[in-house]
């Protein structure tokens, strides 16, 4: 039989454990910051019925990206390519017992078939937290902070990032009214809109006079000129700048700054995949020159409860991504170091003393310590050099001796040095080491 | 258009925050144990090629029980049914560069084609935790104390439950060498002995007679009640007795003792379903008259790693899976009251507040607080009403007067009573409740 390969499947990535650490420390400061929000964690299933996403996740993602397939039941069903709809989906299922506003967060899988590229998986992670039940614009300032928060938790800076805001009402206003475009152009408008940075400027112009016709097409070019040009809501062309949706993001924009946003800024050219946002939308954008893109990105999608026979419920949300995150990170250099969370490697120095080491190990993790013990009886250098490629932070010689004088040497790995310990001290050695490593408490502080 | 279902697809759960909180529980306690003994986490992907498991993993899950499906490219997948294949292929393809003995752990979901029953569901969790690297016993060991040690940190004392415990090489003897079984009767009798508690005494004979054939049947018949009979491997009939499997196990019920593993047990009729096995089987089965069955197990595995190409690698691992543990700690009234991890509720008494109340929240958040705002200037019932839903345990009246005197009340939602304080004494009061309640931190120890 020939034999099977080592490979992950394409678009997919295997997390040994020093990248898991990355993942966790990723998950950690996510979860620890949107509970400092208040918002408790959920799960959704991994499969969803496929109407699900018909409804309203746009033609490209159902379309050509979904992984969908029908179940030995004959339903067709999607292993979920996003959160949006299911937690809408288990709001509407208990809309009446459900205290509101209802913060929510999850952190989950999802799978979606696209090109694979640095930051963009086929199976990618998400942090997903939502806001139900609340039509004030509070809400959506709420999330934009939430987001600016976690960004502030990993270290970043104003500099590093730029959050742009846009406005589903402006767009639509801008559209229909100014633009005078009928619902088939105004859609493609969107979409062309949303490809603004990927083509050139001359793509644009080409692609936006075919959407308009011979016909408009002279008038629209100025307007659109005109929108495009303009730089904040108060530069906007006179017709729109009158738009109620333009009061709304000014009511936004004074929230932020009070709640210590200082990196948000109106963007017309904004517009989000997703055919479900209903009001405000914006992106986190990273500014480094190396990782100029967006990061992650939320708004506003009053419809969605609804579609489920519920009353229509309001909702603000946003979905950092895992893999974007971790090339943020590594871009600005805020990815810690980050040890194993086993503390100390109990290295066995013969045969008799494997029964007195496995005890002493056991008497170590009564006291809370993480302690590997390492029976393979193998030479003391290649036991140093396991737990040194581990990561671990201290190895603890024990033999024949040690056992009976009850003081044990215990090896720092980094630095090297070397000090003997009773039992006692050697607790309270490994535990303040913890106590000093944020990093190391991080990873204990999450699953 | 007619509306979407809220139901969830069949044989998944919807994990609402209360329901959520006892999976974090759990999830934290597998973590916590799995860590204090060395393992180290990993992740693997959702989706791995049908070839993986159509090895070693069982007829009756590769045939029946997959969710497979071809992909956009054309490649045969299948939905994880189980983390061990996905593991062992993960060694394989960093075989040289791993540290050995490698602990490894997980944490994740899987999916298999079953019919949903209490404590099995189609979409499932499970931890699972493997020892890669060591021939000795002293691995099988540390893998049934670990899973000894996970159930002593949920509480469970050593009546709650038994580990029953067997040997694939004593399994293989018993069926060729002392049955005279050829390769198909034992792969028949296997299947047979797995099922025995879920069958009558009487259909058990009638099939074991089929196996044998008429001419065995008789001699075979009287071996077999020889076999079922011994309780312990003191008592096996005489030619089984001298084997060396038989050693093995003595040794390993030795090292058991002394790790304080004291419900274990010799169990002939102990099988386990994969057939990736070549060693040591045990599983852990409920001794609660309501929940009378096997609750998980493991084994193990020594020829999976090398099906990848590698050489081979030693192997045992073990996989508890969530909701089975839940139905134990129900079962055994050991699942501990979960409180929100949302620590304070900030209720506003007035518009005019919202600015002040959303920057007393800020201050709290700052401090390291969960605190989580109402900015619906709903009536203060309905405020109180919600959060007491929610199981906050603290609520903080913000109007003007307080933001004015900078003193405000705090409402124990459990007790009832109202206390006024500073800020500083607000903080120190919550932080002090978090300390005290176990079960809130496990909640903050893990994700």
């Amino acid at each position: 039989m020939s034999s099977l390969s080592t490979n992950s499947y394409k678009g997919t990535r295997d997390y040994y454990p020093s990248d898991k650490r990355k993942q966790n420390y990723i998950f950690g400061v996510w979860a620890r910051t949107v509970r400092q929000f208040g918002y408790e964690e959920y799960g959704a299933p991994l499969l969803e019925p496929l109407e699900v996403y018909a409804a309203k996740s746009g033609q490209e993602l159902v379309g050509e990206q979904t992984y969908r397939f029908t179940d030995r039941g004959d339903r067709e069903v999607v292993i979920r390519p996003e959160m949006t709809p299911s937690i809408s989906r288990m709001v509407a299922a208990k809309r009446q017992e459900m205290p509101y506003p209802a913060r929510l967060f999850s952190i989950a899988n999802f799978m979606r078939y696209e090109r694979p590229q640095k930051g963009r998986e086929r199976e990618f992670w998400q942090l997903n937290a939502d806001i139900f039940g609340v039509e004030s614009i509070l809400a959506d300032a709420e999330i934009i902070t939430l987001g600016s928060q976690i960004m502030k938790a990993f270290g970043a800076t104003d500099e590093m990032y730029v959050v742009k805001i846009n406005s589903r009402n402006l767009i639509n206003a801008m559209m229909h009214d100014y633009l005078n475009l009928d619902p088939i152009q105004a859609s493609l408008m969107v979409k062309l809109f949303d490809r603004k940075d990927k083509i050139t400027h001359e793509s644009f112009r080409d692609q936006a006079i075919e959407i308009f016709g011979s016909e408009q097409a002279k008038e629209g070019l100025a307007k659109l000129a005109q929108l495009v040009a303009a730089k904040g809501i108060e530069t906007l062309p006179g017709e729109i700048a009158q738009h109620e949706a333009v009061d709304e993001l000014r009511v936004l924009f004074s929230h932020l700054r009070s709640n210590r946003v200082m990196n948000a800024q109106f963007d017309i050219t904004l517009m989000r995949g997703f055919d479900y946002y209903t009001g405000i939308v914006f992106e986190f954008f990273d500014t480094h020159p190396d990782n100029n893109r967006a990061m992650f990105g939320g708004g506003r999608y009053d419809g969605l409860v609804g579609l489920f026979g519920a009353e229509p419920i309001s909702a603000v949300g946003m979905a950092p991504g895992l893999s974007m995150t971790e090339v943020f990170l590594e871009t600005h250099g805020l990815m810690p170091e980050l040890a194993s969370t086993t503390e100390v490697y109990v290295a066995v120095l013969g045969e008799n003393s494997i029964e007195g080491a496995s005890q002493l190990a056991i008497r170590l993790r009564a006291e809370g310590v993480n302690a590997e013990l390492d029976f393979t009886l193998r030479k003391i250098d290649k036991q140093i050099k396991t737990a040194v490629k581990k990561q671990i932070p201290y190895i603890l010689f024990v033999g024949e001796n040690e056992l009976k004088q009850e003081k044990y040497n215990l090896k720092d790995t980094l630095s090297g040095t070397e000090e003997s310990h009773s039992f006692e001290r050697l607790v309270s050695r490994i535990k303040d080491r913890r106590h000093k490593h944020a990093t190391t408490d991080e990873l204990f502080d999450q699953l």
